[in-house]
């Protein structure tokens, strides 16, 4: 399975109306003479995630007799409660969102807000995914994956679609990788539009998945990581990434855990921009690599806003 | 002098496509089954302020034999910087901000940034003010005035067009006072959408300039005010808001310095929006009269995001 431009052109037209165009900011402090740095800030998109263009694009993909037969996902996060607004959003009912058993009651309630039922399985994702899989095999019913549904990576292709319309001069992007959905997505619209566009992942060096799955030249669906403080950067690699990575990924660069910690701090106060620390990679990339990127026109893209208070005033008060 | 919603509709034309779209977010916090309240985000402007969109009404207006006569304002804060920044987006020259010369250096940078000369006069806006306009007063040049230039506030007035786009059903729209530029041009917009909409000003308790203009019927340029962390919320009222104050505020509501401060850390810590406290005064109104809202749709506008960032660390420890 892979996925093309004009399944991201597609799924621009089922979700634009639904999602913001969020801003894609010049940044003073990050650009200097040689290097213009801009901002995507996908942290202020409707659920404060990315995410939430490809829940969009499968969802307006699915035909009415699909949506009857209900709507599952597996995650207690960003994509968790983005296919709960989502669905909202679209008047779709019979959703149902599996959670590790584990899950803090302020993230469950939060899914819950939106309509989505929660069931909590499992003592961590792997877990609630093999359950929540094994519970709804003769369903019927539709499971919407954040990392291997080529329709729902098509939605997170849309920002490069913003990007290029925002400024057409970006040479250089840079994205998180967790599963490498939102990466794929980008860099297939991206390398469309400018074939010499470059396209760097970035991994936290607590788990970097896909570096070591590329080296290998072994597909990680589950890979071992050190505590992170970045929920979303964790785990294995998702199937479309891993088989695209040599057409999608340029680079991947690997931040230390301490770095991501100070650009959520610097992005709140210089930037006046909350995200979460998975979002901040891409700053704590260009604070510490701007002379490779001398010369260039970069767009980090900021992947999500949601960080837990408690984290985010102690960041705020370290760094 | 007054505003008309065609002036809004066409000050829209002009600028749609210098500015973000800015969300209209649900407050799930803020929100309870009798009152829906939505915060809509220009803290997420470009420059992170509301006044971004007048500065660019007013700037589209000019005729090229206008803008050779060079351009002028008097701010240290959002009006100054949205000036600066608007008039390096349509590339017109020859700009240039009077400060008060006591301003910081950040600030000062910041508006130089991009592109405008910055002068440094008096001990305050007001002598700022005086002498900047007694500088230019034979030089032809166009001075900015965010609050008694019906082109400035009907740029504000977008806001409105903007909430009516994306959620019809509002019927409340809550909106500080410093100038009173903003509430004017959003309250002419809306009540023309919708006659029945309730506009609701906010005053901080330190400075209620409008209250007390309105009350003894006089307009008060300028007025005295107690310490205050709004700094766009202080000082007098705009000769154009006094004026149409009859038409547009439907009710002024006081609030304690106190609440705002806190607002400032409910938005970061609950809804990961970085507002300044002149932007958060919406949220503290919310949060202490709730009652008064019930049943009710209301738009929260959070006016800029610009907060110093040790202020900012402040109030996240300390609320």
């Amino acid at each position: 399975m892979s996925i093309r431009y004009e399944d991201v052109l597609s799924a621009r037209e089922r979700i634009d109306k639904y999602i913001y165009h969020t801003p894609l900011d010049k940044s003073i402090y990050l650009s200097n003479e040689d290097t213009n740095v801009f901002l995507k800030l996908e942290c202020q998109q409707g659920m404060k995630c990315a995410k939430l263009r490809g829940a969009l694009s499968k969802l307006t993909s699915l035909t009415k007799e699909e949506i009857e037969r209900g709507i599952v996902a597996v995650s207690s996060g960003n994509h968790g409660s983005a296919v709960s607004y989502a669905t909202n959003l679209l008047g779709i009912k019979n959703v149902t969102i599996f959670v590790p058993a584990t899950t803090p009651r302020s993230k469950v309630e939060k899914i819950k807000y939106y309509g989505a039922n929660v069931v909590g399985v499992g003592e961590n994702y792997d877990e609630a995914h093999e359950i929540g899989l094994e519970r709804i095999k003769d369903s019927g019913s539709i499971f919407i994956d954040p990392c291997s549904d080529p329709i729902v990576l098509a939605g997170q292709g849309t920002i490069a679609l913003e990007i290029f319309d925002q400024h057409p001069e970006i040479d250089t992007i840079l994205v998180p990788i967790g599963g490498g959905g939102i990466l794929t997505g980008i860099s297939v619209a991206a390398k469309h539009i400018n074939p010499n566009v470059k396209v760097i992942g970035l991994q936290t060096a607590a788990c970097p998945a896909m570096v070591q799955s590329l080296k290998d030249k072994v597909f990680y669906e589950m890979f071992p990581t050190e505590p992170s403080i970045c929920d979303a950067l964790v785990g294995g690699v998702g199937e479309i990434p891993y088989n695209m990575a040599d057409k999608c990924i340029d680079d991947i660069w690997v931040i230390e855990e301490e770095d991501i910690a100070s650009a959520v701090s610097f992005l709140a106060k210089k930037e006046k921009v909350i995200s979460e620390p998975a979002g901040a990679i891409g700053v704590a990339a260009v604070r510490k690599n701007t002379p490779l990127l001398k010369g260039k026109n970069v767009a980090v893209v900021i992947t999500g806003g949601n960080i837990d208070e408690n984290i985010m005033v102690s960041l705020l008060n370290q760094y």
